[in-house]
């Protein structure tokens, strides 16, 4: 969490983290946002939620792009070869025994609980979500353009156009695909983008075409695994230095020099 | 076939099946339909349709695309480092011999067959097979537009687009680049697909585009091979599993729900 | 050369040839045609056109598309590897001693030849050996619509759409994908093509375009090389298989029924 | 420097580099250009292009495309595995050391320069500097037709399209890709382009399309780094044989009967 201090970047703290959202903003020394992963149980999001706003974090980022379950090919190929008593650190003879250890589940009644995938989200789901929080309320894994202008039209905070990396269906568009098309309709809601990012070059390129800004996921939890926290700092600057690089060559002083004309779609 | 009443999906049994249609569907506990292999010799194809239906089945799917023969260089390199005795299950001394352990050509008068290439076909003598038979009548291997045109203005019970799985002729066009432009001209004809669908993600994109079933083809071999009927079983399982999960990440509650605008073309 | 008499292909015999056409045709028993490497010097093309007439050549192809040298890379790299002695075969002491043991160099005055190139090419130089003969006149090479279109208005009996197999330069355009505007510009003028056809369905769709013909020169000679005169036939018959096949599953009883609609382009 | 004498290429001499301009242009025997980095303090420049100016360079080509710093990943992986001392050839102990060695910075106060990146270019700064000098200014490092405009509408005597061979950004357009459009709006100011021209076949490509040169950087030093002045002639006699070669395929007597209808985009 230092990291994020060190660089000034936001985290979205994710509802299955092991640290609390009040300890990560204290690392951090500024708020966070937190990021829902809602189950079919409307009360379990609900003290999910309150729980978050409570501690500090001004907006929820509702994950709305991991309803179903997947084909983990590479987890049940590598499985096998890992010699690691998994037990030792997930306990998983039960959903509410491997919830034990996330703060964010503490004194939840997971009771009626099957999964936790957010395998019920509607819009009618996001918006009683929205209405049991103060917090400015996100759409994360919007895609289609038809599903912004929704997002827009009901007054949505913002979005973050993503397909979960790839994790929940790699058959599909990619983010910066859809981007153009979502921008147009999403008025002056802000849109955000993740999946893919993995250089400054591929960040600039994003934020030329409109998004408000970018998100990643893997190059951080690399740098994590390779060196931790050193390793994350590291990530961080590359991608910070890689993206001044790039908007110099691309002759715009600041963020807000970047224009579409940019960047050419072939 | 076990493996087909375990996961309640349809199979169509060809020809060249070495089980009879009345055992299959004995095993399925439903119906199944045909795949005919008409020869250029009208009366065999017209024995093994009304043979087929006396047994039973409810559809004959007449192959339409494997008029030709073909270069198998595969088989040609490989059979050079098989060291099996083919004849211990093949009895190729003559056609004859070669079609003694397959049931649907049991009692067939042969004479004046040199191969059982689909090698006549013409709209003229699938009009008389369909004139043969009180079954629904199928057109397998359609990959134009035109024919699919033809098919419909006759007022043939279906097709399905195929190129074989790339068996006849893999220079050509995919039948998933053929699909959009054949369900524009089939009406209200039933357009199914096959040929190349390995995933559940594959299978979502070809219902989306409208075809009203999709058929596989080596993915089952494939699990026959490896792991006998609980392969058949497992493949199967896994089609579903990731159609469903395809079918949650589009927002589609059930199949009527998958619709054109959830594909894009690029 | 009795390769091409069991199958019936038409033989283009080149001027480097090392078996007269008088020869080739015999053994074929039927008329060839003959390519013509006309270099600078006319007396020698003209000489060498009138020669292939007398011996019964119907046609000759002008090769228009080796006028430059080239940088040839491969030979530099593998000639050092090669350790047989060249000049038990070739004698490259002079320009006239590499001619020699060709036929067609037989008796010609070769002073003031400083290569044997299709150096000086030029609609000019094409008319002038069009008058010199009374075969028929074909220009082998064509790549551009614009100078199929000079040749179609100029009355010449044909061209050869050809890149000469990438041997001249290989960073333009192939010739499948000229094949259409060509036709589109040369009237009732028969067009062939060549390069890189390597299998029926690479021919077939040359054929649905419009090519009259289809000329083949790599995968002869790799029979050639691999099994001599068996190889040679072996890869014809291939051919002609191949292309029986395609046209079977693209359904075309006949070339003629071979029409454009059959090839996609994309 | 001789091999540009023998060959009668061109050369652009580096600010960076270790010979001297009036040395280089005694050894080629005719005049040279200038490649102008410069720094974020004018008088630098100032100094450098008077210098060049009167050691007889008669153009300036103001490097617009090295203006940020760069990921050098693949120096940053390799300098591991070198076993030389650095600092035998290179005295990095300090900015002003690192130029000692450097004819084009004999003589030039250092002092409140912190990099050589061109790192302070601006249209206003570009117009000073050729207000300092005599010499021809051209723009080396444009890749947006809407610079290329700006160039042509303030009297610029030229620009070179280039990506600065990939090395500042290899995520944008490639400079081949961006040439039509820049033609398109530079009027009679002259377009010369580099960036990834490696064959004589990539080269008349360019000058199809209009541009006026082709510059090269890397091939001759790849020839330079194996056989030292024979490698870097060769390489550069290499791209003459290839462009003329390609010039006669396809039917260009001179660079002047090069025209955009002989290359085709796809």
């Amino acid at each position: 969490m230092n990291s994020f201090k060190v660089s000034d970047h936001l985290q979205i703290l994710s509802t299955q983290a092991t640290t609390s959202i009040k300890d990560v903003i204290a690392a951090r020394g500024k708020p966070i946002w937190y990021q829902l992963y809602a189950t079919n149980k409307f009360e379990v999001a609900k003290h999910h939620v309150q729980s978050a706003e409570n501690q500090g974090a001004t907006a929820v980022a509702i994950t709305v792009d991991r309803s179903g379950g997947r084909n983990q090919e590479t987890l049940a190929r590598l499985q096998k070869t890992d010699t690691r008593q998994c037990s030792t650190c997930h306990d998983n003879s039960s959903l509410a025994a491997s919830q034990r250890s996330k703060p964010m589940y503490e004194g939840v009644d997971l009771s009626g609980l099957t999964n936790i995938q957010s395998s019920a989200m509607s819009w009618d789901y996001a918006k009683r979500i929205r209405d049991a929080t103060k917090m400015k309320v996100v759409l994360k894994g919007i895609l289609a353009w038809e599903d912004a202008k929704i997002a827009a039209e009901n007054g949505f905070d913002g979005i973050i156009v993503s397909n979960h990396g790839g994790r929940s269906d790699e058959a599909g568009r990619s983010t910066i695909e859809s981007l153009q098309e979502i921008i147009e309709v999403s008025g002056s809601m802000p849109v955000l983008i993740d999946s893919g990012f993995r250089r400054g070059t591929d960040i600039v390129k994003a934020l030329c075409m409109g998004a408000k800004g970018v998100a990643v996921g893997r190059p951080y939890l690399w740098g994590l695994g390779a060196f931790g926290q050193a390793g994350v700092e590291r990530v961080l600057e590359l991608l910070r230095t890689e993206l001044r690089a790039a908007m110099q060559q691309a002759g715009a002083p600041t963020i807000k020099h970047l224009v579409p004309a940019m960047v050419k779609h072939v």
